[in-house]
């Protein structure tokens, strides 16, 4: 077996570019890979039977028994490790104080095809939502929950931006993601069992008192627009989260863990 | 009444320093005040009657009564409006397409004193909090529950940081906000009622079985941590929020929510 192994100390190393540009959408798009830090989602990633085509770690980082492993992962995987400078990860990550260990993965399939509606009675769908943090929070909250995966609908933030992966925490490597656009995903919902739910200032029904169907799909709006009224208009159940105060509405994400963890304990 | 309005042009005018400087924590300590920007958040803080006490107005700006009648509210209580280029706003904010209206504003208090514990019967307790997007998003959801407020404990982000006010939605000017160190805490909350109730894996009971007295304190731990044994151990309840996947843990924020509409709803 031939064992991949560099050490990278120059700054202008092809490789150094190529792990770098990953931080930017349109390299992530043209390469079709992705960039994950630190020894807990690299090890998430691991543990889900996900191993990265290379990996970066820091000359001075400690021993650990956990990135043996990964580097074993690796190297039975046919991958690349590259050992390198802090420095040489602080350019990759945009960090001053790096992850002493860094993944470049393949991108994960984000079709609605690879998803199976009945692994789960609940499913997270997110119409244009704007921030990476939300994205991956709802991510970490669909593992919580044991959700069948997220469903990015129309144009939503990368998944695999660096940002959504690390507020993930691992969760990306778990949970089933797909991206489609609205006609898209209401064919592919129609087309077998499912109640689409969505959360509304339209309506005075609470979401404590609802009948949640199974599989139950949660549609969560945009961050700053809500859903759109022709979205709304396809629910099969549109329910309110009471507002006491002065905003009237939640962060995206809380909203999501909200309904998910009320239908979760109502499915029980 | 003497009207303070002036144009500023040049980027090295000392107001511009002053306004920019508020972006670092050391230099809103220093200062005793902090910057908040868009019409949305300065219209909630208006409406919560707390006027900045100066007012930046990008000159490209649309005409709107909302900013008119900020201007009003400045003008009536003394403080000093600004017309301004959009390049000297980017410079203040620090984005490239920056807000058109951005207010300095007094620290508001922050003493356990000032709290009054029958104002309501829901509390969140963050303890050593580190991002100011969770913090941000903790008190809109405070709002959103029409908890009493936002108790920091210990070493946590600042509230007033550009990033948390952001996240808040408005929401730092109409929930009141602690900070104490957990001793203070502990004494001002056991000088009164209230049931403090923590979030803990060390636990088999379910957050939905569980008992929640009036006014309940929900103690939520450091993002990467949780909560410290010793605080635990303090706590008159501790409840389990399932966890169904790989992560042991949601996001704090999150977290937070789950538990304040369970009490809610509990409570109504």
């Amino acid at each position: 077996m031939t064992i991949h192994r560099h050490l990278i100390t120059g700054f202008s190393n092809p490789a150094v570019k190529a792990a770098r540009s990953l931080r930017e959408k349109k390299h992530r798009k043209r390469e079709g890979r992705f960039l994950a830090e630190g020894l807990r989602l690299l090890t998430e990633a691991r543990e889900a039977g996900i191993v990265p085509e290379a990996l970066w770690l820091g000359q001075q980082r400690d021993p650990h028994p956990l990135v043996d492993a990964l580097e074993a992962a690796v190297v039975a995987a046919g991958g690349t490790i590259y050992e390198t400078t802090s420095d040489i990860l602080s350019k990759i990550s945009g960090k001053e104080n790096p992850q002493t260990v860094l993944g470049v993965f393949a991108d994960l399939p984000t079709s609605l095809d690879a998803l199976d509606r009945g692994r789960s009675g609940i499913w997270l769908v997110a119409q244009s939502m704007r921030d990476p943090g939300n994205l991956g929070t709802m991510l970490r909250t669909c593992d919580a929950v044991g959700a069948g995966g997220l469903i990015l609908v129309d144009q939503c933030v990368d998944p695999f931006s660096v940002e959504a992966v690390r507020a993930s925490m691992g969760a990306v490597f778990t949970v089933p993601v797909a991206q489609a656009d609205w006609g898209e995903f209401l064919r592919w919902l129609r087309a077998g069992p499912g109640q689409l739910v969505g959360t509304s200032l339209n309506t005075s029904f609470d979401y404590r008192g609802a009948d949640y169907g199974t599989p139950c799909f949660l549609l969560i709006g945009n961050e700053a627009q809500g859903l759109p009224p022709a979205y709304e208009a396809e629910c099969d159940l549109l329910v309110k989260i009471p507002m006491l105060g002065k905003a009237d509405s939640l962060n995206a994400a809380v909203a999501a863990a909200v309904m998910a963890y009320e239908v979760l304990a109502r499915q029980s």
